[in-house]
């Protein structure tokens, strides 16, 4: 198996419950990707650029899609989404961001720095399944990525 | 019934064809937002700037949703979207664009000009059909829109 091939999800959040919950979202919405889980923006910022222990891009390679919490400690998600679209191997990342603040402020100014979308933190499982398979419905079944080739869903037989 | 609240999704593109083929999925994805069908970018851009006859916002008012087609004579795409993301009051408009060509040279241009998602367009209308009610569950129903205010969809009861 070619690890390269492996482009997933990557999944930003700080607080484990968080983390957790998307796990279990993830992988009852039934999404193809892989999906690497890491818990702060410092964190995210250094897989991103393939440094320190992320340097070996076979073992961690960028990701289709990006799932950034706004609100983390330290490293806010507005910090890694300004710093990933200044770099530019990443200006085409799908890149969603979300909070449990949908105030408008944070909305602007997400989506101006480049968020390609903004969701509410979803409140409970289901909810966090919903969007997840609505996340795969649209971007993954739909939206063509420039790279890597691989992000697509494998269409199901009608 | 104030005019004003209804924002809803503007349609772009040069072929007769498509524009019925769109206007026709529209009306079956049960998308509750209205639609306005322009046939050319430098249409788009007189309403998008609510110049001459779109002067009235009441009667034209800032779309939720731009589906934007790549290749049209004179004011392609990119034109339009290179224009409006240089407008402080449409950046955070979400534009999809699409296109027949998925060349990874449009994509990354588009992506790279500030399109929030890149699509081929479907070949059919049960696809086009697929593709909008995709772009109902993830936008309408997650996406949070800082302006206008009324572009999410109704939840339907459990």
């Amino acid at each position: 198996m070619n690890n390269l091939e492996i482009a997933g999800i990557l999944h930003v959040d700080d607080s484990e419950d968080d983390r957790f919950l998307f796990k279990r979202a993830w992988q009852r919405a039934g999404i193809h990707l892989a999906l690497v889980s890491l818990a702060s923006g410092e964190q995210a910022i250094d897989y991103l650029a393939g440094r320190g222990e992320y340097a070996d891009r076979s073992i961690y390679p960028i990701p289709c899609i990006v799932f950034l919490d706004l609100k983390m400690n330290g490293t806010s998600g507005h910090d890694v989404l300004e710093w990933l679209r200044a770099q530019p191997h990443l200006q085409h990342l799908v890149v969603i961001v979300y909070s449990s603040s949908n105030q408008t402020i944070d909305v602007q100014k997400s989506m101006r720095l480049g968020a390609n979308a903004f969701v509410t933190k979803p409140s409970g499982n289901d909810r966090w399944v919903e969007l997840l398979e609505a996340v795969n419905n649209f971007w993954l079944r739909f939206h063509e990525f420039p790279w890597p080739s691989n992000c697509r869903a494998p269409e199901i037989p009608a």
